[in-house]
């Protein structure tokens, strides 16, 4: 297994960081998880704009341009045999003198990282159940919208949902709105169509979701971004989450009390893996894609 | 120079964690800064009661006794000939599958490094001039009190007091009260005595501040710990920070206003030195007091 570390493809055990980088001191970094299907990344300008976006708030220089790094993405996906799994590009601020001014910190570190889909083990829920979190999300905290490496809310709270025997955690905002689980974005259904969490609740505008939206849009149903209450969404049918590591997850359960099943749910589910496979040209060989057609590119 | 890396002494350069750290990718970790003093860590009982509590929070196992990370820490001052200066100690929760979930993660990584002070530049102020972070500190969040890794909000509030030409920020929590500084925390005095903000207000129990704390009373002050808007606090003289990487720091401007000068804070700040001097056993050399004193050990 291989790394892109630093410029280079490198064994996986040799992609080390100093003690003193401000990443593993201050989770000072960015990171993104990118679906790999067919060999490809899915919605690789998607998820590269949005890292821009973080490291442009954060003040962190990406060290490679976004074509350079798709490429290495593709060969690591190679090199690595995945073809259906995610890549994970994690930039940190690199090394600095010690304290939290940024200074004279420039020499950011870039990984890139492959890992397979993770497959439910045999008896394992293919659905999540989630209990709501006692942790909130602080929507006023100018972090929430970028994905950035400070993750103790998310690990925190999937550890409290862990141990109290189901899948994830679901996340409210510190004004009782729903707004996220701790490893995707979720969305619920009613008679008019399609709900979900407007970005305004404190939530990372997930690529995923974005695709689910426009799926959910090109459908014709009714889409909405929405502030609610958990309890006026609790009692929903049709909940599930999103994320590029798991695409689209049915939630079975919150907190305890059953979901009602909505079979648009599995239309999209459907629409979802098809438009990842079509973009990604799942089938056609990496070889002749990437030489031939500029769109892979995107 | 050398680290003290998962019960090994290693030169610095070797110190090095897998990219899958969880420290790296998520800041899922926590540190201290421990004053070195005479060559001996000051108040090393406090700083790792407090990390044993962020480590209860957490759910990260501290990977080795007190007593012995205190032998180490001594041995690394001494090694890497710092006398005067800080030990600063990391403990991530290491490597684990990709994702929140903490459930297959315990092999925490441990690292002790050693820093020399931050010895200011020629022309370089010896006192500190901060200003108001847009950024708030979200008292209501369960991590505030806790010497975690998350310190995004701490680098992004230097940062901009360091692009607005002053030394340090003072950060607000989210109901406008004066909170604690990026690095420190911060006292100021009035007629009655000394005031410093409360643990309510959402600060990082200094270990310092509390040295501090006990030295007014001792001085027969008026000590008290509030809750304060910032526009009651700021015309008020002798502002000063405290850290354990800098001791104690005048501050003789907020906002561009100066700061009205009061002189409890240089008596104040000799008696923290004396303490530290007292306590650290500075002038004996280590080898007979380490050897010779249980009370060092504490």
């Amino acid at each position: 297994m291989k790394a892109f570390f630093n410029g280079q493809f490198v064994p996986i055990a040799e992609a080390r960081v100093s003690v003193l980088d401000r990443g593993f001191l201050y989770g000072d970094g960015l990171f993104e998880t990118i679906r790999i299907a067919g060999g490809r990344p899915f919605r690789w300008a998607a998820h590269l704009e949005r890292m821009a976006r973080t490291a442009g708030c954060l003040g962190i220089r990406i060290p490679f341009e976004p074509q350079l790094l798709r490429e290495a993405a593709v060969e690591l996906a190679r090199v690595n045999g995945v073809s259906a799994g995610v890549v994970r590009l994690v930039v940190s601020r690199g090394q600095g003198p010690r304290g939290y001014s940024a200074l004279a910190a420039d020499s950011p570190t870039l990984v890139m990282t492959t890992h397979l889909p993770a497959v439910p083990a045999p008896g394992e829920n293919e659905c999540w159940r989630l209990v709501t979190s006692p942790l909130r999300i602080l929507e006023a905290d100018v972090l929430t919208a970028h994905k950035h490496c400070n993750r103790l809310l998310q690990v925190l709270a999937r550890s409290e949902a862990e141990r109290r025997g189901v899948d994830e955690a679901l996340l409210l905002n510190s004004r009782g709105e729903v707004a996220e689980a701790s490893s995707g974005n979720v969305f619920w259904t009613d008679e008019a169509g399609l709900v979900t969490p407007a970005l305004e609740t404190g939530i990372l505008p997930g690529i995923t979701r974005s695709v689910v939206l426009e799926l959910g849009r090109g459908m014709g149903w009714r889409v909405r971004e929405v502030r609610c209450p958990l309890e006026d969404a609790r009692s929903c049918a049709g909940w599930f989450e999103t994320s590029s590591g798991r695409g689209l997850v049915p939630v079975t359960e919150i907190d305890g009390e059953a979901v009602r099943p909505d079979r648009r749910v599995a239309l999209l589910r459907a629409a979802l893996e098809q438009t990842v496979a079509q973009e990604c040209g799942v089938g056609v060989a990496v070889d002749r894609l990437e030489a031939g057609s500029d769109s892979a590119r995107v």
